[in-house]
């Protein structure tokens, strides 16, 4: 079976009609039509067995997750998903494999509209490169730079989930089927993302830890932030598994949920806007991320996932 | 050094101004204001270490082939190229290849107008992803699937200097370096590309060989092609070296040349165009590529690269 019999077969029907497409898979590149007036927004991510992902993963999680990483970028700029180009290194073909990851990848990317328009596939150490573009109108997107101080810090969801999940897996532990699914499952926040455009001052998705991914938006913005680490929202099976050690839920990553910034005088539109959200702190004079336990003193620092640590 | 460090440090430089980047590298995604009315030609391909090239290859060609095998199917549509998105797996990081890496991959992208807009760095084995958009006006890319049979088939530059180089230097002979040069640094066909939007009818870029790349155009265009051997253009350093065997010439891979079908009424706009090209046969009704000898009888059928074999 060559490269387009592959793509064909296996991912057949995430071609939608109505998405723009001139020419999706089969041939040297796809051809697109940009809706007028709009920006598009543009993510590539890779996951890498051994280093996202264990090379036995459930490949109808992987599929899941590997596109919802790149969702969780595009919802991060607010944007509108439209179009995806995939890149699969296999060790060989697997049809039992290929089927359960089309299927995973499928389901969430005709939940989000996604069209998958073009794509490469070859032999070597598993792994997958996903591209995708979103749309966004001009002027609203969610960018990392625009937050000042004074401005509110908020969350979407629960943080820590994903983290407490794995670190119980790696030490043998029973963990719980809603923590799991946070690991496993995540669901990006494209529409609480489309939501808040035009609202946010700044956004970014939780990849790598809050401490981490607050700290990027606060470098990008020029200022600091200070987070009340009580205020941080726990799932109640979170609260049920976590031993009071903060890491997991500060630092800990893979929580793919939105941390924005909202100026006071927009608060009634974020109130509004239909978006579930905890305040977590506030944007501040100075750089870096401050953690204040609840007597308002400051917690140790914590850094977050480095991609070559 | 954090992702966003090795990519600014590295790549800084590969993002010009005037390409329509309202943000680059360094948010959650790109954004990206389409040229009005003209379409998006986006393409995606990989580089894995022992499958494309050796895990020793010398890192500065690399970043090159890289790039240059990615121009090349934007050349098959006759696009125009203008972003690039790039994911990088590396082993650990290290200083000098990247620096190489990054000189070889920038040198082309500033000479085809190439931005790199984004990416991703994680750490694993060896390989990379590139993702490019181009830009073409409706109705004029090339694509597979317009040839009819009376068409003739063109060919740019010569064939089988890649394959003939590769064969060499896993045999341990001595390679010319015009040879070599050819394997480790082609020379995307953009401009030919462009030249030939209107006039051709179909078009392929040939990655995988001349009997594959024509086949899969001729199963696109549901018609067959007849190709005279002697026709295919042969460089004079592959002249001296070859020994008679069609198999690198006809079904070599890495020649990165286009193979493009024009109607007989549109040879005067192909001589106009400026274009250097040849010859090598004609569509016909049926299916499939039948090469023919200098007598006029087929040679035995011919396979390609494949990605899986």
């Amino acid at each position: 079976m060559d490269e387009f019999g592959l793509i064909d077969r296996f991912f057949a029907g995430l071609a939608p009609a109505g998405k723009g497409i001139d020419l999706g898979v089969g041939d040297d590149a796809a051809l697109l039509q940009p809706p007028p007036g709009r920006r598009l927004a543009m993510t590539l991510d890779t996951l890498v067995a051994g280093c996202h992902f264990l090379p036995d993963a459930d490949p109808e999680g992987l599929g899941h997750k590997a596109l919802a990483v790149n969702l969780s970028d595009l919802a991060a700029m607010g944007a509108e998903p439209a179009w995806g180009l995939l890149a699969l290194t296999l060790p060989r073909i697997d049809e039992a494999w290929l089927t359960a990851f089309a299927a995973g990848l499928g389901a969430l990317a005709r939940r989000h509209g996604v069209a998958l328009v073009g794509g490469d596939t070859c032999r070597g150490p598993l792994a997958l490169a996903l591209q995708l573009t979103g749309f966004v109108d001009p002027g609203r997107a969610l960018r990392r730079d625009g937050a000042h101080p004074g401005d509110l810090i908020f969350v979407t969801g629960t943080l820590g989930d994903a983290a407490l999940a794995l670190a119980g897996i790696q030490a043998g532990r029973r963990v719980s089927a809603f923590l799991r699914m946070r690991l496993e499952r995540p669901e990006p926040r494209v529409a609480e993302g489309r939501a808040l455009a035009g609202i946010a001052s700044a956004c970014i998705d939780l990849s790598d830890g809050l401490a981490s991914d607050l700290g990027h938006l606060c470098e990008a913005s020029g200022c600091g932030a200070r987070v009340e680490a009580a205020r941080v929202p726990l799932s109640p099976a979170a609260r049920r598994y976590w031993d009071g050690d903060w890491a997991p839920i500060l630092a800990g990553g893979d929580d793919y949920e939105l941390c924005f910034t909202v100026p006071p005088e927009r608060l009634d539109a974020l109130a509004a806007s239909g978006v579930a959200y905890t305040r977590i702190g506030k944007m501040v004079d100075g750089s870096g991320v401050t953690f204040l336990d609840e007597r308002g003193q400051p917690l140790p620092p914590m850094s977050g996932y480095d991609h070559f640590s």
